[in-house]
């Protein structure tokens, strides 16, 4: 739980989720302690920005000069809800779905990968890490019966607000869209952007600034 | 160009080029203005963020009530740089690192894909997106012949880091990391993470407190 309960924005959730993969490196190096000065550097950012966003957790850790690798990362999990299991849907087993099926760790942060669904005769009853991959037009029932909360969309672009209305229509309250357009969801559904291009031309702008 | 030339800060590019999107959203639909609200409606944040955004650049297209989507656009790709073009390469041609070349439109953003390496034996000398996936072993001599200078890492995390030297031993500038670990680079270079898990967290933990 954040101190207060506040809610987090979200720049900082994503910091403190990058800083969790930052610590598992640290824990599996058996390294226990770490500096506000180190998880920036490894970061990329300032150490003042690193405690200030420590300071949202309730217990950081704190341990003299630094702060107990592995104390913080359980506290960010604790705070990120990652305790809680999460069920996943992914709709579209093209190479970016199967990427995320195969080489996601689900099951480390508190989801599980419960369905996988496509539209293509070959594609359908393929097994991907553990699951058959389903019809599509199974996909409402599976929701349903599954409780499942998160479907990651990874359809044409062309599709891919109809899969969102079956998604949401069918009690999902979350979306990673990896299409290229911009959903139209009711107020309630979290949707959550990916477009591989923008990485693309982040990393362009800050190449022809550097 | 940027107004006095002034370096944007990352989450502003970030903004932007997602801006970006949805502007070429409203062009093919053949809206041709589009107002500070519409376009805060659409990203998902309020207006005058969206203003204080277009305010970083040149020339934002302001007509009476809104902005010309087809000039804010132009003035966006202007501003982070996208009509030089760039050079990319992909390293490791996993179900990742094909949807990357298959699907992202570099050409429409000022960036070409110039090349794609593997050590795979099945998987070097397949063609992709109009490549021939190559040995990683041609890596050195290719990224200096054809001048790439964005990289893109999408092997598995235990060779990631030799193959970032790689790059950065060979000239590239900027990397985009699809590993999950940090990788440590020269100041001069810029990495860009793009660690699939961290969007599932944070959608997580939107989940949980909307």
């Amino acid at each position: 739980m954040a101190k207060d309960d506040s809610r987090l924005s979200p720049p900082t959730v994503l910091r403190l989720s990058e800083y969790l993969l930052i610590l598992e490196q640290y824990i599996k190096e058996n390294k226990e302690i770490i500096s506000s000065r180190e998880l920036a550097d490894a970061y990329g950012n300032n150490a003042n920005q690193v405690r200030q966003d420590i300071f949202h957790l309730e217990n950081s850790g704190r341990l003299g000069q630094g702060y107990s690798t592995w104390e913080l990362a359980e506290e960010i999990r604790r705070t990120l809800g990652l305790s809680d299991i999460r069920k996943v849907g992914i709709v579209g087993i093209g190479n970016l779905g199967k990427a995320l099926a195969t080489h996601v760790p689900f099951s480390d942060y508190g989801m599980s990968l419960a369905a996988a669904f496509d539209t293509a005769p070959d594609i359908i009853g393929k097994k991907i890490n553990n699951l058959h991959v389903q019809d599509f037009s199974e996909l409402a029932d599976t929701i349903k019966s599954k409780d499942i909360k998160i479907g990651a969309i990874c359809v044409p672009a062309v599709v891919a607000q109809s899969v969102c209305d079956t998604l949401v229509e069918n009690g999902i309250t979350g979306i990673l869209n990896y299409s290229r357009i911009r959903l139209k969801a009711p107020k309630h559904i979290s949707i959550q952007y990916q477009q591989v291009i923008c990485s693309f031309m982040q990393l362009s702008y800050k190449v022809s600034h550097d």
